[in-house]
């Protein structure tokens, strides 16, 4: 077995390599959490030894954010120092890469804050962030990292410790990090998705039909939708790989047109808040007029309300049964990975890539949040129309048909 | 006793109190190192209690110094990203409050890099930040903070708990929290200091000089050298003391009239490296022509050419003996502690406000570093010199004689 130090560095590796795929002389930035030291550090490490100029690490510490929405003022919560989004933006036109973790640190951390308020203060996520995201201007990945407590949320009915080797185990394996050649192993599941989207992107479909058990729902697609999965390029024609896993291929909708009722098939987890349980959305004419959960409604009901675009859609993607995040059997309350074992909808932003350029990328959806959540599951058919109306079956039992 | 809890809350609550003064809607920026997470928390949460706006901390991970002093080529070592300048930039024109900690965490973290590569690296000291500090646009403290490595240089001849124990007794009674109202104390020594700076600035000197083991130095004074202790003021009018403890009262020297040797009578600890041991230092014209020392002489050599006035200095400060740091008998191995302890000299960078405003100031030094050494002892005797050539004993046996 691998010393721990070997498996920390086995990830820095991914993500400094086929992920952000940093280059010599760039400058690199990750964004860590505390407790995230160790991943962090041998970033830096693995960086260096490739050639970056620098590496500009900054952690977010969330007890920070927990003393700010204890005892700050409630209409103060929307302020962000302007030193905060211009880093940001400096970045991007930088062009640095970036480099992040997820996996949920103190998962309880919030319990005792009214979700209304957590609504109102979106850090560390920042409007800026999208923008230089939507820009292309960066090389960027993100990844997932171990922790305890995050072991203990996925595996509860373990031990501590052995929560932790469990969720090790299957983030190695989820990574493929236990195959003999972890890249030439996402090469190949990358070029078989990009294979997928192209066949769709042929199709040129008009609209989704989703029908599961309460899930009864149209998603128009635009003109311009263009289906994208795995593998991005920058403006400065660096390829990289924004999500390790990537499983999915995804696209923007018509945030005018979709209708009917979606039921969420895993629990969604906003950074820094309790998850929300039995999410039930109704759509009418591209708006969720309608959010209920068994818990945590409130807190999707509070981003929701944020801005004219946060109650409609800006990503569409699906996901095959072949994910080993799917095949795990475990929820991750961790987005990056949930969202890579079944197909999903974000509410707020679309990636202005995901539609080709002209005069279809206006009309993707735009807004300050980007919130994904699960709709996908064996028991949920996925079907084209076409624009001159003919159905054409993609999902079927978790499995493609096309 | 008090519990763990609120000894770190009363060091926070003299950080935003009468140490940076923050005020109601102001925001707060906080400069913590990994390993100062619990006093980082306390100052957050005692700022929104006090109504600030906003608390941005930001930790620094030595670690990620480390990788770079290890794997990237020298020739990258100065290169600082331009976001990290200009933030600093942005808090000073923002008029924030600024908060940050001293006390060496994990002192022995780079005795594996070749210290003339350490000079090459100033991060995270900046320049932008002593042009903040310069512009007088925001009000700030730094204090001491303590930890079980620290604790451990300080009283190498106990166990760890119990140095750690010590230490921070120490760190209580030097910031004056073993007082029933340690806000009343600090403004009678910070009135006492005031009294002391008044006299010297009546006496209008022409020159210092200093003499004791190992010591016969002239330290000339511009005409307009103004003498500075405790508590100072922002361009925006907010009150601050901005070492926390304070005990000195400092003004900038003529760059071009220091004359003679000089022998540091504690060890100089530079952020980051080993600690400079037996320094000596010989001045010819205002510059620094020799430097030696028992152990680390290079990294100060590698300082002081990294621009013109690197190798002259920038401050004089004296310390009588009633410094409470002074009394404890122990080396901190902490600038803020240890120069609070003695007399002390400072290479580099002057504080602009320590020249009155006018042609005189633009005569203070400028550097890009500015490293205090200390120079005072009960054996060194300091006498002031008028303009006249009257002589004017001011330090004798480690008391105040004027």
């Amino acid at each position: 077995m691998r010393s721990e130090r070997e498996r920390i560095a086995a990830i820095a590796e991914l993500a400094v390599g086929i992920g952000a795929n940093v280059q010599p002389d760039q400058v690199l930035t990750v964004s860590a959490e505390l407790g995230q030291e160790a991943i962090a550090r041998a970033v830096a490490e693995a960086a260096y030894r490739r050639g970056a100029l620098f590496v500009d690490v900054s952690y977010y510490d969330p007890h920070i954010k927990h003393a700010r929405l204890r005892h700050a003022r409630r209409e103060t919560l929307g302020y962000v120092p302007p030193w905060i989004g211009e880093r940001i933006l400096a970045i991007g036109e930088a062009g640095a890469a970036r480099v992040s973790f997820q996996g949920p640190l103190e998962p309880h951390l919030f319990d005792d804050i009214d979700p209304e308020l957590l609504g109102l203060d979106l850090l560390p996520r920042t409007r800026e962030s999208i923008t230089v995201t939507a820009k292309e201007q960066t090389n960027w990945s993100i990844l997932p990292f171990p922790n305890r407590d995050w072991a203990v949320l996925v595996h509860p009915d373990l031990a501590p410790e052995d929560a932790h080797e469990l969720l090790w185990q299957q983030i190695e394996r989820i990574l493929r990090l236990d195959e003999p050649d972890p890249v030439a192993a996402w090469e190949a599941r990358i070029a078989q998705l990009e294979s997928v989207s192209g066949r769709l992107d042929a199709l040129a479909l008009d609209r989704l039909h989703y029908h599961g058990p309460g899930t009864d729902l149209t998603v128009g697609l635009l003109p311009g939708s263009r289906w994208i999965s795995g593998r991005m390029r920058s403006i400065h024609g660096i390829d990289f790989v924004a999500n390790l896993p990537t499983e999915e291929t995804f696209t923007a909708p018509d945030p005018l047109r979709v209708d009917g009722v979606v039921t969420a098939t895993k629990p969604l987890l906003v950074p820094g808040t309790a998850p929300v349980e039995g999410l039930r959305v109704r759509f009418e004419h591209g708006r969720a007029v309608q959010i209920d959960a068994d818990a945590g409604a409130e807190i999707l009901r509070s981003m929701t309300a944020r801005d004219e675009g946060a109650a409609r859609l800006g990503e569409v993607a699906l996901v095959d049964r072949e994910s080993r995040i799917g095949q795990s059997g475990s929820v991750f309350y961790s987005i990056l990975l949930d969202e890579n074992a079944a197909s999903h909808l974000a509410l707020g932003n679309a990636y202005p890539f995901s539609v080709h350029a002209g005069p279809d990328r206006d009309r993707a959806n735009v807004s300050a949040i980007h919130v994904d959540f699960m709709v996908g599951s064996d028991e949920v058919d996925v079907t084209g129309v076409t624009r001159d109306g003919a159905e054409v079956p993609l999902l079927r039992g978790g499995a493609w048909v096309i």
